[in-house]
């Protein structure tokens, strides 16, 4: 006899825009938001009946709303709200989750304190994920696609040999990833005692930047860790932090058929394969819940 | 004091083509391998000590040699072998997870039975993630990105209206998903009593495409519900599957202000946003052990 | 004195579903149509009036009203009434170009004759761009991404060896590439003597996927070469064909570090850098009309 | 009897990174650079023979040693490097041309003069191609996915009107873009004459936003045509311009429904379709010479 395990359902990617006009400066949030509800929801698989569904596109409308109701100040209080919702107003519903992808914009140059016109930062973008059981609210935070490198101070030596490792050890190569971040806040509830999202998004993301830059790396695992750490270490709302580290090789390309030495100059950048190392960060006494992967599945 | 938590590493995205000639009848096995192994690897972050490390880039190695030393006649197979090998082989390493993405090829019609030319078949992806623990085997199957279309026989009607409800309801809509799965076996290490892997992933694809054009739909859940439950009461060594469908959404172009009537048949494919409906369904008594969520986090 | 050149403007990647029933057995045509046109359109780049122009969005609410008030037998044909109906209704409008994208759709297995389930065939995509100038209509039809791969019979010798030149010769390697054609029509007008736009696309790509597999290859040009002259060889109303072909690089791993031969067994598939190889085949006495560049400018 | 018509190969997306160290301060240049040849290639298309083709891997290797040989200064001038040296250096080449992307880097923030540190700026990308026929040289430079948005002072009013229009008209719209753009330098050859690049493309880019902010715009293609003439205007080595501007629509969403005034706060940012407008913007006399398609054939 088969069974119904967890499920869960919603609008995925609710492409918001919210414009704030403070006379003529205006102001932007860029956001994309993902709906997922749980709860009471046996009937609907097993005999499509509708009775407890809220439908997706409902989930969609009160996006929009909600964005006019309650305005955006930061990805995480908009998900709070719209978490909060979804449990408060439906008995059906037991669980929501809410999924933020936020797009940077900065002003136009000169565009002068009258202004209305942006520019996509294009950098990393901003996420959040923010859970409501009805009691509690999780919220874990990060980034992803923040590509950066050193192009020194970083060596790769004194591993495992075994009958398939070719590898030559190096007292120099580049080091170069793609940030995948998340980090779990300690806060559950409570409008009042809330971090301030946004300087806390700030200060999380200098802090990756300033220990990726001033870690000298024996390996990418030892560059995650001290990333990792000085989060958690700065960050006392913070909790736990995973990181996913593509290794984004750069071969020093062998340039002496031609006659021509290569003294760390000019590198050849690899798209696949590529090493991946990931690993969690915790607080002394905190339990781990964020996933283990954080990008897909096969 | 910051704490490390659960940690992987390896090589993802290695890329191997393997050829297997029959006197003039050539066969091939297209994959992407991805390795992610763990185990006592506490010094390569805290200190930057690569004792315990075997590098990405054996892991690499490996895969390329084992296609040659074991052949590739399953992914599953071919996964194990390598999992095995990790645990068994490095002392520091207790688990193991081998990622597969396989390639469809089929030959060029008329090239008869010297056939050495091939055409990719572009629909779906085969998946497949081996773990071993140094005991247990686990074993998860899947595809993605087979997208199917019922242009008739669904319905969404019944459901709950609350405030921000305006989707009317309808007694005939187009439903359309891209189909991503992940079934677990219950299989967990013996070679002589391995499923064929192949004979089940066929079997299980065609339920999944069997179940999702027999249903008569009144919700989207209803027919991942029957696609996951057709899987389970006809393969008796699949415990456990997850689907996830995006609900790809064909709204029916309004053409009255054009004079024109719209019975049915003009649609407006929309990319977003989407609905997403995802649930497991288990065999009774078996536990859950497929993550919730197949795709990205946010 | 800046001054204004070649202009187009329309609404792009109109994604239209068409459901045609026949009885209990249901047709599919699955389109992105985007349109393209030009004209006397001097005042709206220098002023901003808009007086001569149809808006983007009333070229979208086109295609799907001719979806429904003419149907859809190909994309050719559907091409043929949007392009002139744009030139013959607007008077600004002094030509037009429509360019469609066609994804397959088949049949799910065992659907029966009352067969109202579809899975997407998921391999190339098919194109068409009609064209009107008010007199003549160019139609290029074509595919994209159609992946073909020999195992055997193809060598690469006897090339030009510079002083940058390292790569060894070889008399036996795998040759991939992903099919990029695009065909020109002699074809510029005239209901009545419209080839068959179906039979045509399936009898060309027939061609293509014969000839790659048939030529012993010395090159990937003279396969590109030998692609383009059967099409016109076999096919009277095509013009002129364009093939970019990429060539989808599969590397012979070494495998002696390891003790092990590799007898054209294992190899690595690389993503970057590719070959790309281009050419255009024309019919005796035909004129070139196709773009250079199939693919995106830098 | 078929003909080869043009015909072009050689080596696609070479990823080059380039190191220089002034002192403990390195600096940084990224590019991907597509080499791809014209001449008198008959034979290897008619029957194989290579005697006249240069192997797309030399040419790969070629980029990596020039980037040694000659440093890259500016993509325009590493580009007109390996150009000439193709057409000067292979009797059978007549013509080169060479295409560069390049990816932006900035110095992480903090690191000090000694810096070794970098994170991707992720905005636009840079492109540059130039082609060298043995006597001229032609460099068109660009930018591409360079995102902007004006909150306000745009409005669309005055079309036509014909069966197939519903939009209602606005004066007050949210008006965005991505940026695609391509220019031509009057420069034909001359290394004592050639523009500062970098100079330029800084140059350029601050025209183009600047246009895009300060113009009151009644329509994209008024847009469009003030961006391509400032650029024309203030730049003098410049002589044409093309641009392609996809209108990425942002929707104000009807909250009417919910009660809600939507007073231009909440948008829907869709992705298909979009409105595209393309021109070029020639400085008086000047023939146009950039191909009317920046994107993808269809």
């Amino acid at each position: 006899m088969p069974v119904l395990g967890q499920n869960q359902y919603g609008k995925a990617e609710n492409r918001v825009l919210k414009v704030t006009r403070d006379g003529a400066v205006h102001h932007l949030k860029d956001l994309s938001v993902s709906v997922s509800l749980s709860g009471d929801m046996d009937a609907v698989h097993l005999t499509g009946s509708n009775a407890h569904v809220l439908t997706t596109d409902a989930t969609k409308n009160t996006v929009f709303a909600f964005a006019k109701e309650h305005g955006i100040d930061s990805a995480e209080r908009f998900g709070v709200h719209l978490a909060r919702h979804f449990v408060d107003s439906q008995s059906a519903v037991t669980s929501a989750r809410i999924r933020v992808e936020e797009y940077g914009w900065e002003r136009i140059a000169g565009d002068g304190p009258g202004g209305h016109s942006f520019v996509r930062t294009g950098q990393e973008t901003r996420t959040a994920q923010i859970t409501f059981d009805g009691t509690d609210l999780t919220v874990v935070s990060g980034l992803k696609d923040l590509v950066v490198l050193n192009t020194t101070d970083s060596e790769f030596r004194g591993y495992v040999k075994d009958r398939y490792t070719t590898l030559p050890e190096t007292d120099d190569r580049i080091l170069a990833t793609q940030v995948h971040a998340r980090w779990r806040y300690s806060w559950t509830g409570g409008e009042e005692t809330a971090p301030d999202w946004d300087a806390c998004y700030a200060a999380t993301r200098g802090h990756l930047l300033r220990a990726f830059a001033d870690t000298y790396s024996r390996s990418l695992q030892q560059t995650l860790y001290a990333m990792g750490a000085r989060v958690v270490d700065h960050r006392p709302e913070i909790d736990e932090i995973r990181l996913s580290l593509p290794n984004r090789h750069h071969f020093l390309v062998d340039l002496s058929p031609f006659g021509l030495k290569n003294d760390n100059e000019v590198y050849y950048a690899a798209d696949r394969p590529y090493g991946l190392i990931e690993a969690t960060v915790l607080r002394e006494g905190a339990e781990a819940a964020i996933p283990v992967d954080l990008t897909n599945l096969p």
